[in-house]
């Protein structure tokens, strides 16, 4: 079938690598699999998943997309299959690692025509959980592609199949209005996710709306990439406190729940701050305030927390319908990048 | 191929819910297979098995079924790949569990064809156990057909690659009489392989004899469910103590063991009833009682302590024939019930 | 295609089963696998992986080469997906054991064409480690052909993986001189690498120069193997304690680490023993002595430890060559042994 999206050999890592265009073109494609069907172009080819965290939906979206295209995958769950690691250049590895980083992403290359990783942050200073070590260093030494299986910084396999579900729900996106809020969750969730969706959206050209208690920013870093991106895309971006405010008009109310990243180092800290939220859930009433705005989450969903049944199971709910996109996004993806 | 046995989109949890006739024709289709061989119609598609227990046979047979048959199939383990799961309607989910049941299930049945669960019991009153929370629970929600791989009250797939087994050995079972003795194990046993037996038993018009020590009966509903199929079927079930008198002229001795159910929440009390029976076993001189019947375990069989070598290893065993037509019946089953 | 090296149904165990033919049709056929493509041969097929000890190269490996040719691959890991095995015949199995190896082996073989087997050894004395007892009783009992994943004697499909590195990289390996040199490691690694390449390289009649510390001799059959295998073919083996006298003239050195076989069952002394001996490593210096030799490794490595990062990463350095190459090697002997 050839590529349509014009990202052969690329790793797929972080959302803002790729342009308007280029994730038009593999939603596109996703579309017509979606459609169409689609054979076993990945017959021969292999991918391996590398797990330093758990997973289940993009486990068996990655897993099953790669599969049915013919494609044989293999699990390696670090801690189980794979040695410790070295990440430091130069090391004399007298002490635990046993095996360097450089050396693994080399030879997983030779066996794999797709690697795949997920790790999240492992606690500590946000400053230094940021750079994103792991999956950064086999992009450095790996020769086959990269896929981000959601990282510290950035889950792009989920934004991407959200862009699927936004244009199937919305028609197109730009010029919508998209309202990401901030919910309890009884945890400190990765930022992932929430940054994955605002670039998205900003790239996308929609008018994205954060609301999010004091304390509760995204990296900043990624704040700019959203502000870069709304201003290429004729979007916008903006940042509020209150609930009702970001969602008033909205065509869309994403929920989601990350920690402070002030507070990446002090969990206790984070969890009295956190607590002090504790009502902020979508509820029928917030949704009462938006443009008959369809409801968003990448899920898992503490329901009658985040958001509440009522909202969940809505009509307009597309929690499904982004779960299973992944999916189909995936299928597309790993055909553009293999250029099959 | 299309489908023969009619049971197309079915669920296959309990093997009660199948007639003799579809019993039938999924074990004739798996004797085709058998035979001749199978190509790769199931390409494209692809199975999550779910596993809350682990498993040899069942996730071999299970697997390798759909796999050789083209598709593509994932495992996730319940407390590594998949969330704590909340199986209460309704609930404020603010405390372990990440993921309700019904957004697990819905989004398991957007990825996968078919999904398949193993959940035994975690102790406690029989009562509560038997309702089969989870895999009751994903049948609620999923809108893939759901695959029983053991549950707390029923394994049918073990049932089903039996009566194929049967089948071979005995040409038509209906009037044929089996045997089903209780053998001491050093553990309680689950109780789904001896209730799906009997159930398979009896549907398929045999005389069912099963010999069990006081205080081993099977769930009182499933005991009703083998008489009624027994009177559907022409066939007959009747309960004694003795060994000796139930294996008496019978054609097959099918040896298993399990639980007492009236002290499913008091392990130790258990432990110490159970030990009373330790000379329970099938013995070359217990099989000499029958008209030189086969000898059944649907394994792993503690040798010398449910059965003797000598009769595990006789010509007039099974045991091999069976686990193998797991493989071919499950073939079947997939065919059957996904309508290729 | 047929088979060439006229190994169908073979278990492959250890490498001195094998006549120089036998591993040059292999690596030949491994040539061709490369060069030319595979298509599907093991459509319907499976191979069942099972694991008492983990593993990265071996598990990709493997899984890749028998998915990527159309085979089902199914892992197990002992412990999790296996019951605890009865090796002994005839017991009363009344304790632990759940399950028969006899009962295990055989009724995988009714599920899987092929069955991969990883089992280390698990410390005590090496007159017993060295009877490999889980893979022997396995090729005891299974029907099908039984592959080793590495054992405490041999690693027989990644020494067959490095005659295709050496004949890609020297020509002719007949003649050529190969020094394996012990180095430091933090740990007591097996015997199974240097073994199986010993073997290998003086069946294809390379002269094998082994440099070693005091106490870290191979196993005695295995070095009267060596020497019959070098007698056989015209090559030779020695055994010295100097490094810069092995490597003196070398095409090729090959490092590796292995315990103290005298000091198998005492971990603490055997500790003791090899801190003596921490500067023995694979150095720009030590490689100035030989004919511009190639640098071969089974990997992990511990880099700065066993050989220097300029060692490592030379133009010389076979190490990633050997990792690929393995998994050429399995797809050619998976198709031999098949006859496929």
């Amino acid at each position: 079938m050839g590529t349509q999206a014009g990202i052969q050999g690329r790793d797929v890592v972080t959302l803002d690598t790729f342009s308007a265009q280029e994730i038009r073109a593999v939603t596109a494609r996703a579309r017509e699999l979606k459609a169409g069907g689609f054979g076993t172009p990945l017959a021969g080819r292999s991918l391996a998943m590398v797990f330093f965290d758990p997973s289940l939906r993009t486990r068996a979206s990655f897993a099953i997309a790669f599969g049915s295209l013919g494609g044989t995958v293999i699990d390696l769950v670090a801690g189980r299959d794979l040695w410790p690691l070295e990440m430091r250049e130069g090391a004399v590895m007298d002490s635990v690692a046993d095996e360097h980083v450089r050396d693994a992403a080399r030879v997983l290359s030779e066996y794999a025509d797709v690697i795949a990783i997920r790790a999240l942050a492992r606690g500590g200073d946000w400053a230094q959980a940021r750079r994103d070590t792991v999956i950064v260093s086999f992009q450095k030494h790996a020769t086959a592609p990269i896929f981000n299986m959601e990282s510290v910084l950035d889950h792009p396999c989920q934004a991407w199949g959200d862009a699927l579900t936004l244009e199937e729900a919305l028609g197109e996106p730009k010029g919508k209005k998209i309202a990401l809020v901030w919910c309890y969750h009884p945890k400190a969730r990765p930022l992932a996710v929430p940054h994955g969706v605002g670039v998205m959206a900003t790239t996308l050209g929609m008018n994205l709306s954060v609301a999010r208690p004091p304390g509760y920013d995204f990296d900043p870093h990624v704040e700019r990439t959203m502000s870069r991106a709304a201003t290429a895309s004729g979007g916008s971006v903006r940042f509020v406190e209150d609930m009702a405010e970001a969602v008033r008009d909205a065509d869309v109310v994403y929920a989601a729940s990350w920690g402070s990243l002030d507070l990446h180092a002090s969990p206790e800290d984070e969890r009295a701050l956190r607590d002090r939220y504790r009502d902020r859930r979508v509820t029928r009433e917030l949704m009462a305030g938006t443009r008959e705005a369809r409801f968003m989450h990448a899920m898992p969903i503490r329901r009658n927390v985040e958001a509440d049944d009522a909202v969940v199971d809505a009509p307009g709910s597309l929690v499904i319908e982004q779960a299973a996109n992944r999916l189909h996004v995936q299928r597309a993806l790993f055909q553009e990048v293999l250029g099959v």
